[in-house]
């Protein structure tokens, strides 16, 4: 199942080219700031449950036109991979895995959906896009070995780690609002198989920047939620960026970045300026 | 008032001895993972809606003996300030300021409240306490002025940012389940009057480590609110741990750790190696 959220807090399965409501039969209306389907996670929903639903019976409309937020507004935590592809390593001159590297964590509210735009925090520090597969996770992970790893994963789902190049923590430079493009939904395990065997693409103002297999992944999913879950228990809703490729590079206002993989789609959002203040005027600097 | 939350998902006034129960006048009973004063700031709630409330006729129970829990069980972000004070900037040779080093992020995963215990993740590296003040966020801010910034904190209290002394990223050696004592309960704002006026005092193992002002922050509680919520938008329940003065250290299963501070009051949890691994059987290294 492809599961969609719109701006306007519904949850929906996308089939062929129409949204199906299931925020209704799911009771999750009026969920809180983590959006409708953090809100069926929360309260133990299981694909098994989402699987029972009889579509046909609920009310659907077309996807072309409707306004797509982030599958899940806010999730509890949004984790990072520093450096996990194999050609990127090689481009940055690592010679470490997560093992030395650990993760890092961004800001739940730097998520944005399909509908919105990356805005550029500075206008003079160079900003650049890291397309990523994003793993969900279904089921609370808590030291769980990689063999069982899978196990606890939703779905999966195109990302992007945008990065702002200065000094400051990780977790700063990748957390500013608007930094974690994620959708365009999230496609359920069950329909994806091997998470091993998609191919990811990332496009800026037209030019394809990054292409690679997620078998050159260092940590493979697995591997990764289980490395993570040794860390941090890891809870249903909770996203794990897989790390990205070699071709990481700067983002301009009016380019738009595109990351597309196999089976998990396209998502596609512009870059503004808007608000964008010189680096020296950040509040605290000397 | 002084905010407190029980492990049964209860939100309480610490009023003298007592506890006096104001989840039911509030609504918030059956709060998701985030807990019922999470639950209470997501759907609007305001100081000035707990400054009306009647506590002689809500019902009450006994201080001694109550299970606390931390007063928000899991808040959105948990921000942390990695050199901020004076006198530990000297102790790590430091040069620079939060507006070079940015701020880092803890899993929310990691907090735990006054009932529960600091866990140890290695039996052979080296975990250190780190005594701080945290700040509770109560309404939303995005690029506030220092001079705005306080408005937007409903609260202080105590803390603890474990960290393990390896080699990982800060938020993989700061966020280990349980990392986050938080407690024992939110001090408003009002009746704390200026944050730079404070004495923290941090003992481990009886052993009196950190005692200092918080008038020697170097990024006061306003300047780094502002700060942080130029990079990412702060959302109400949102804490940050404001860093840590000199006296750093190892901790070791056994001992007690105990944070006090000026008018927030005193969180006391003990240090175990229950589920203590080697560091070389970490998932993924070689």
């Amino acid at each position: 199942m492809r599961l969609a959220s719109t701006v306007d807090a519904r949850l929906h399965a996308v089939v062929e080219d129409r949204l199906v409501d299931l925020t209704d039969a799911l009771g999750v209306a009026g969920a809180g700031a983590g959006g409708p389907l953090l809100a069926f996670l929360e309260r133990g929903g299981t694909l098994a449950e989402l699987a029972a639903l009889d579509l046909d019976k609920l009310p659907s409309r077309p996807l072309d036109g409707a306004r797509l937020a982030a599958p899940i507004a806010r999730p509890g935590k949004v984790v990072g991979a520093p450096v996990n592809y194999l050609d990127h390593k090689a481009e940055m001159g690592e010679q470490k895995t997560i093992a030395e590297y650990g993760v890092f964590l961004k800001a739940n509210s730097s998520v944005i959906g399909p509908s919105d735009a990356i805005r550029l925090p500075y206008t003079d520090v160079r900003t650049d896009q890291e397309g990523e597969l994003a793993v969900v996770i279904g089921r609370t992970a808590s030291r769980v070995d990689a063999a069982d790893a899978l196990d606890h994963v939703l779905g999966y789902a195109p990302t992007l780690d945008i990065t702002v190049r200065s000094t400051e923590d990780r977790s700063t430079r990748k957390s500013f609002d608007t930094f974690t493009p994620f959708g365009p939904w999230i496609t359920t395990a069950d329909e994806v198989g091997d998470p091993g065997d998609l191919e990811l693409r990332c496009w800026v103002g037209g030019e394809l920047r990054q292409q690679v297999r997620t078998k050159e992944l260092i940590f493979d999913v697995a591997e990764l939620v289980a490395y993570t879950s040794h860390v941090m228990t890891l809870h249903p809703g909770d996203v794990i960026a897989t790390g990205t490729p070699a071709g990481v590079g700067p983002i301009s206002a009016g380019q738009r970045v595109v990351v597309e993989i196999d089976k998990l789609g396209r998502l596609d959002v512009p870059v503004t300026s808007d608000g964008a203040i010189p680096y020296g005027r950040r509040p605290g600097a000397r």
